[in-house]
């Protein structure tokens, strides 16, 4: 090789590591690409910056604890949670098996298939419901059957699989943080061994790191004598304003640093989360965007909603707070990952 | 340098490199240095290659989840549970506070400091100790004084803190199947947050990986307005017996592959480990050994024992379902990482 061609040879090489870095640099410098500028996808960036760098604000690694509503702040929950369309879709299974059930409200409703009495139901029928379809089975035969519903379900408005409706932002989020040495929970008002079934195939989250509303198990042993633990109806663990962080303390033991919400339900999460000394982290996804996804509060003047409900209240104590509110219109360059 | 220093140079640098590749071989092919070869080494062993290396028997990285008994398992219980004793040591600091209960039994007895009378204190006692000292305060102010006590606190055998009491080659268990992906979990009868305050320091397990029976926490309000967990003197889980698949299943959600324990208390854990498809390891401490540590069971003719009860029919049904005893006197190298 003559030093000509030595030397364009290695400056080749040099172009391309250098071309390399400057696409780490890059790809360093813009962990959230889904994220338009503004205050929302800053806060996010600083807090990371600030914990895991050193400096006062810095957070030992086995501190660095972060915690995600589910429903409205992971994926969608209009018009209603996939929960309760999961139980709703059990129900003519449950009847079957007992019959005496098809006459009875509210499984006489749902069976009925009268879509405006169903959004009528109390929490009452909801509940009933939802002892009915969750429970008196062992924890694998939930498991199967929550399997096989997601995989064939769809969602009324797009017409894809609930996993599909996963916001895009939120699990670049997910992954920004858990780049950086954060554990992810997901602390959910809905159903532990629901959210479980699918938590690791879409965000990542492994069973033990998704804290939700829990029934009783009991162990037993079946007719074959092999040890079973059955699904029970009784409450153990309401995971729903109050009851978040007490499921926060039960099953992750640490005040998480950064948590993450969208509703009311979600309230006293962000307040036990920013209680704690040094840099915390709190936000709440505004669903504004009837277009791209739905609009919801009644705060700022949006629609109300039972389902996600965002108060005024909530918004005023947001700003009071230091809370930073992300406005789906506006800070999300895309929602979903198969948009166009 | 001429060409025999040159050879002589080479020749070293390979031999430090074999030299370097042979240690790296041996460290790789003993992972438990203070075992003993014996049965139960062979079984930790052959569990960890068939499932973590492709054949028949491998397990997903993601299903790879080992539990443990802790108190007699992961480090001594005798002549009582550590905690037992934290609480028994905070009664005359809620004696000051609350000087009505000086005359009132238990906590009578307590003050006295007649230990042999405490010997023979009913579970109902323990339960209003237990009350008294783990409830009534904030999570924080709990984790304060645990700590404290822990800092102070000396085993009355071998005059060191309790977390010098855990066994060394649990240890090597823990750090084992750590290195071949397993996420490794404590199981316990003990309060799961006394558990957490000391289980990242001694064994690396950080407070969501520990399971242990809780009481509830209830949110609040502090007198200052800011947010407050404060203990409650209500069961939420009883983690022992049939409590541990359940809360293994609460707190977890996925079948062990593995389990380990030392007493009565674990049989369901075991039980409910085995009953899953693949290869599943249920391993069993037998304290044999008075010398070293303790001899009870009272399983093969051992001293009867009220804490940490290992009874005949125990191992028997080991013996019947294919679960390995350990035995302490002849399967442990070594006892603790501090001896000689």
């Amino acid at each position: 090789m003559g030093l000509n061609s030595t030397l364009r040879h290695t400056r080749g090489l040099v172009f391309a590591a250098a071309l390399a870095v400057g696409a780490q640099v890059f790809a360093q410098s813009d962990p959230l690409p889904s994220w338009n500028d503004g205050h929302a996808k800053k806060a996010i960036v600083e807090f990371v910056h600030a914990t895991t760098m050193s400096g006062p604000k810095f957070v030992p690694p086995e501190q660095r604890i972060a915690t995600f509503d589910q429903d409205g702040t992971l994926w969608v929950e209009h018009p209603i949670y996939s929960q309760v369309m999961y139980c709703l879709d059990r129900v003519p299974a449950v009847v079957k098996v007992k019959p005496e059930l098809a006459n009875v409200e509210p499984f006489k409703t749902v069976m009925s298939g009268n879509r405006e009495a169903m959004a009528k139901f109390t929490l009452q029928d909801l509940e009933k419901i939802a002892a009915a379809t969750l429970t008196g089975m062992s924890v694998e035969e939930f498991q199967a059957e929550a399997r096989k519903w997601l995989a064939a379900a769809k969602d009324p408005r797009w017409k894809r699989p609930y996993t599909d409706l996963t916001y895009k932002p939120m699990q670049e989020v997910l992954t920004y943080l858990r780049a950086n040495g954060y554990r992810t929970f997901i602390v959910t008002g809905g159903g532990q061994d629901f959210v479980r079934v699918y938590a690791e195939q879409i965000y990542g989250i492994p069973p033990e790191q998704v804290v939700g509303t829990a029934l009783t198990t009991s162990f037993g042993y079946g007719k074959d004598g092999k040890p079973v633990l059955t699904k029970e109806p009784k409450l153990m663990l309401d995971d729903d304003h109050a009851g978040k962080p007490e499921g926060i303390h039960l099953e992750i033991g640490q005040r998480p640093h950064a948590a993450f919400g969208n509703s009311v339900g979600d309230q006293q999460m962000l307040e036990y989360t920013k209680a704690g000394d040094g840099a915390r982290l709190a936000m709440l996804v505004l669903h504004d965007d009837a277009k791209r996804e739905y609009a919801y509060g009644p705060a700022q003047g949006l629609p109300d909603s039972k389902v996600g409900t965002f108060t005024q209240a909530l918004y005023d104590e947001a700003t009071k707070q230091g809370w930073t509110v992300i406005s789906m219109k506006n800070d999300w360059k895309r929602i979903f990952a198969w948009e166009p």
